[in-house]
């Protein structure tokens, strides 16, 4: 019999819950809402309910899976458990959500970064496959990123995920949250085409993107801001990592791919120093299933 | 008795050689002249004359050590054994270094990116100790960069070594011959101010720095644009690495560590994503001997 994990995508809207195998297959799944704001224990239930479902519609038994696992927009601590994200995950932060679905499934259950995650879903079962090094760039309300090197994720300092979406790009660009100016979020995420968008009279980022894509000059000039954003930011990862494939993927990364792709590859062409043809820049294959996928594979890898 | 390991440094001005035990400390060691317009011919012979000396000095046969280790800077192909570097190591290129010195003395030969080398013997034996992700910058004529990853130096696709010193930092500064534009190289190494304190009629650029130290106003402009591109370069590396520990050497970033120092720093402080006091910033400690430590220990960790 294939061995099973159970991978939990946590997402400010949505949880996605699916009984996976080992080769990253998704057999049973269920998504239900976040709903933060309700309250952690109304989470945990029904979070809990999902997964009972979602394993006996497997014919899995909790006690053989090999582990559950978490794919969380961070920060959260791994260690203790604790969610401390209140921007995606507002009512939930400071409680521990291992500890509780740990002693219900009897289980091992691990929290993973959610973009960390998706790479590795892609990497298990995805657009990855087979690559030694790897960065996916995840765009959309913000804009994530994750290395993967000699299969493995790249963790940091304190065992950290390096949040490679707030490199910087343009020195005297927008303020941005993480405390830096001009990062590739601040200029290439929804919310930077949404204001810049907002001016001139659009609704939100896909606004923009339509609107350019009619003709309008001023959506075309925002847009075309955002692919520059992508380009210089894959400049500068191609000139850290090297990777063999660069993953793009989110909502907006993969509805507008092809311009993104466009960006990248003017980088990679303009590049003297990096192998010429060694780099690929292709769309992530699995969808909203990534970060579910990756979790469990977090704990296939541990089996 | 402790296994050696020859430690061969290439520069364009000058070879180091090394008999390099386990630990990483040098035991005997040659500097001869680089001279690469006399002839690749030529300058096999000086280099084998040197590894001769530094073994018989050392009390170790040749057949005895754990390989020749050659930092070298690239381009070259590590397969082959070609020099490919017309730029520093001018009459050398297109000649496999590699067999020779094999033939000769009956023990695994390899080239390594002096970059790399100069990381691997920080880790080794030097400021990098322990780290288990960790970054160099050196920075002299030009800006070379190596990351260390749970003690393995990275190597991207093509297995080719990534040019970290040309991230960028300013998309709207001075062309690189890297390709791009205001990469960290082109805005913050030697010829960069150099180039800048030329206007000014400083000789070089460790004119501009005296000048700067002495309180001449047009020196510390220059010199505090430079260190401002090193903050961003290092914004942007702790963003995609998150390395523990920093490392800055090279001739320049030695003599004016403080000021570089003081740039990463103030990156650091700002950075909100990045864990509090993780991140240290800390001097290159092996100085000269870096590369040829690491180039001998890239054979002891084959051993």
């Amino acid at each position: 019999m294939s061995r099973f994990a159970l991978g939990v995508d946590i997402g400010g809207t949505k949880i996605a819950v699916g009984a996976v195998d080992a080769a990253g297959a998704v057999h049973t799944r269920r998504t239900i809402a976040t709903d933060a704001e309700a309250g952690f224990d109304a989470g945990i239930a029904r979070l809990t309910r999902a997964i009972d479902e979602t394993l006996a519609e497997a014919c899995v038994e909790a006690a053989a899976l090999a582990g559950i696992g978490l794919g969380c927009p961070g920060p959260f601590d791994e260690a203790s458990g604790r969610i401390e994200n209140f921007y995606t995950l507002p009512g939930w932060e400071g409680n521990d959500i291992v500890t509780p679905l740990a002693d219900r499934f009897g289980t091992p259950v691990r929290l993973i970064n959610d973009a960390d995650a998706a790479l590795l879903g892609e990497a298990l079962a995805g657009a990855a496959q087979g690559a030694r090094v790897a960065l996916m760039l995840t765009v959309g309300t913000g804009l994530g990123g994750a290395a993967l090197i000699d299969g493995v994720i790249l963790r940091g300092a304190a065992n950290e995920h390096p949040e490679i979406g707030h490199l910087i790009v343009d020195p005297t660009g927008p303020e941005c949250y993480c405390g830096g100016r001009g990062c590739l979020e601040s200029l290439a995420a929804g919310p930077a085409l949404a204001r810049a968008g907002a001016e001139f009279g659009y609704a939100d980022a896909e606004a923009v993107f339509a609107a350019a894509e009619a003709g309008a000059a001023p959506a075309q000039a925002i847009v075309g801001r955002s692919a520059d954003a992508m380009e210089t930011a894959v400049w500068s990862l191609i000139h850290s990592f090297l990777p063999e494939v660069i993953l793009i993927g989110g909502g907006m990364g993969e509805r507008h791919f092809a311009l993104y792709r466009e960006a990248a590859e003017r980088a990679i062409a303009r590049a003297v120093l990096a192998p010429a043809g060694a780099i690929r820049v292709v769309k992530a294959a699995l969808g909203n299933d990534a970060g579910m996928v990756g979790a469990a594979a977090l704990m296939l890898d541990d089996a």
